[in-house]
């Protein structure tokens, strides 16, 4: 049975196959839907709460002609929760005919897919992975660049916190899959991405410089947040180098495009929304088909 | 695009036309529903709780065969709210076909429409507006007396809190579309209807009298409420004149109707429920062809 | 109208009926689904949280065909209950086709059902009835015994909380109606059964001995709770003769059935779960045809 755990899981084979799929959805959802998951039921296990990510998935679930059950409270115990969870799990998995599951304890859907009679997908589990938003960030890119598809080069700069940002750590892990997309890594010291996800021609440094700007093929931003840093010195000595507004945009190539995973407080001025470079909220329109994609794939369609 | 924004956008034209379409739709209510709206979905972001008012957006999408996406969280951070709420917006324009939207921030339905790429359903913003609420009651007295829409004469009294009911501010705008519907407004001296809704013509008094009561065609109830007054003898003094009890209603016209928003406390006794004028059952149940009608309409259909 | 209420509401022939009806559910189920109800809405007013319960509800009407409309704030207000209650079943019934009502307070459901223009379902009241749940362990009970509807005899053995039990005090009223069915309850004293669900002929013990293991075919196991004894050392006295592990279920009979309502904490050993008497999952499974057959039965269908 397929489930959809871990960025890591995806060879780039699959990858390619995903993003037809995705294509292919996108098709479908831009002309209403499809009947094709006719009396399937997708169940959203949301015990930490997500309206967009909840939302994407049941509009996918929707635009395939199936149907939705929803859990979102987020009051599950957490005592003994490894038996509730699988015990939830089987009991769910007797009802719909695949699981989307979001947690704040990593490896709960790995958990819930060892206990599952149907497939599961991970929408994310707490600072664990995020397969399915990484994924629709490698859409995002592939409908801009699809000659990466055959190998083209690309250049893709990660900027802001690279240590905690999640979605960084599970798209890095699928771009690692395409040879020619070289990473660039911007950030913070102590905000930097962590060992594990870095590989030895990773360009890596604390400035968002002019040259990192005008030779980006894709900057996927992430915020800066406060909380993160010892003391507001540190906080304050850094926080004005990781903000975007129209005068950083109009230093990236006019083919370039500006990613955040979203939701943002102010490091994208509003100013930035209607330039051609923004593509955030493309981005998160995209979650539906590749979401769309996900589902049939993982109930063999 | 179209949106439902406020009571003040519609002509006479128009709102005759939702009229016959309301009609329409009660017909196709009545039998079931329709597959005219089969692949579309409607999202509902209700975050200020209303179970009816939702609940019978949701009936009206389903009844045209569309489906669901719903938000309810109340937790909606107030903070940075304007950015927040276009961006969520933009966002869950991106997946659904409509949205219904109800906030307790007056005009956040009308900053939701300019963000979003589809059309936007104000479900009651805050001390603002609801025009679907006021709809939903024009189209109730237009069931019951259709010969106003060939401008027959027509006596309707506003009762009870005229100050603060905005059901009642927005029904009064509609109905001067009509000419030959006179408008009364009963209501004690704190809680009269605010000058904005005045015309020179309207009646206006603090007293429920017995004439009142046999000449009005239509009695429009809304509750009276103790936090309004400055003290309990101010309010213990006018209480008694605003409620219905079997008793009240013998007064009135068999013909007539007695109208309420709902939910009533005790200002109308449960031994009205039976009587022939009694129609805020039958008003709420309206609710669902009128948003019905309202929704084909936004879509185009 | 039918309205599903109580356990009590049911003789044989319905029961019997309502089996078969679950039977040829199923086989809809294991394929997917139906449009028989198609157009139709079933609205799941849960005034008590129940993930399992509302969830099983609503997978049965999607897997009918149906659609749902839901409200699970569990807020709603206790204060003048009765006429709230009143007032939104009757809305609620303007809107959907069929109502099932989960609430806290014994009688609920009864009252709702009063008020209410379409069908209303029981899904628990309080203390009080939970005739679904009683109703699909007696078809989890005639799936793995069928002869029992041409009346061979069976012997059911209820262990645990029977005094508080809601679904032991269920599911034996309903197995009263066969008379080869022979009931044997075994729980702590405090924990007994209530006389008015007792027979003359019913075995009544403290202590799950042997004897009863290797002579039950079926054993409905409930969880003994700490809170329920007065004292610590009166629950450490009984607690560990109401725990089941893999060495207890050996000496069932091998065609014998272990059930359980779920959720458990510590009362099943996770190591049963594997073990061909388990019967739990199935048991929660079985909601869903069982449900389905309700829904159906109640609308006509």
């Amino acid at each position: 049975m397929i489930h959809i755990l871990s960025a890591k899981q995806f060879d780039r084979a699959e990858l390619e196959y995903l993003m037809k799929r995705a294509q292919e959805m996108d098709t479908i959802f831009q002309s209403g839907g499809t009947d094709m998951l006719h009396h399937q039921i997708l169940a959203t296990l949301f015990y930490e709460p997500s309206t967009r990510t909840r939302l994407s998935f049941e509009t996918a679930m929707l635009r395939l002609g199936g149907q939705i059950i929803s859990e979102t409270d987020v009051t599950f115990s957490s005592q003994s929760k490894g038996e509730i969870l699988a015990d939830t799990t089987r009991i769910i998995a007797g009802y719909a005919d695949i699981i989307a599951i979001r947690s704040k304890n990593v490896g709960d859907a790995r958990i819930a897919s060892e206990f599952s009679s149907v497939p599961v997908i991970n929408a994310w589990d707490g600072s664990g992975e995020h397969p399915t938003q990484a994924l629709l960030d490698l859409y995002t890119i592939m409908k801009d660049f699809p000659e990466v598809l055959n190998d083209a080069p690309l250049r893709v700069t990660f900027v802001g916190d690279l240590r905690y940002g999640r979605t960084v750590h599970s798209l890095s892990l699928l771009l690692r899959n395409f040879p020619n997309i070289s990473l660039r890594f911007i950030s913070p010291d102590i905000l930097a991405l962590p060992e594990e996800y870095r590989m030895q021609n990773d360009f890596q440094d604390e400035a968002l410089t002019d040259e990192i700007l005008t030779t980006s093929d894709v900057i996927y931003m992430t915020r800066v947040q406060k909380e993160r840093f010892p003391d507001v010195e540190s906080y304050n000595a850094v926080k004005d180098r990781f903000l975007f507004d129209g005068k950083t945009v109009a230093k990236m190539q006019e083919k370039a495009i500006l990613m955040h995973p979203l939701p943002r407080v102010n490091e994208i001025a509003l100013e930035i929304d209607t330039l051609p470079q923004a593509r955030y909220f493309e981005q998160a329109k995209n979650g539906v088909p590749m979401r769309m994609a996900l589902i049939a794939y993982c109930l063999g369609k």
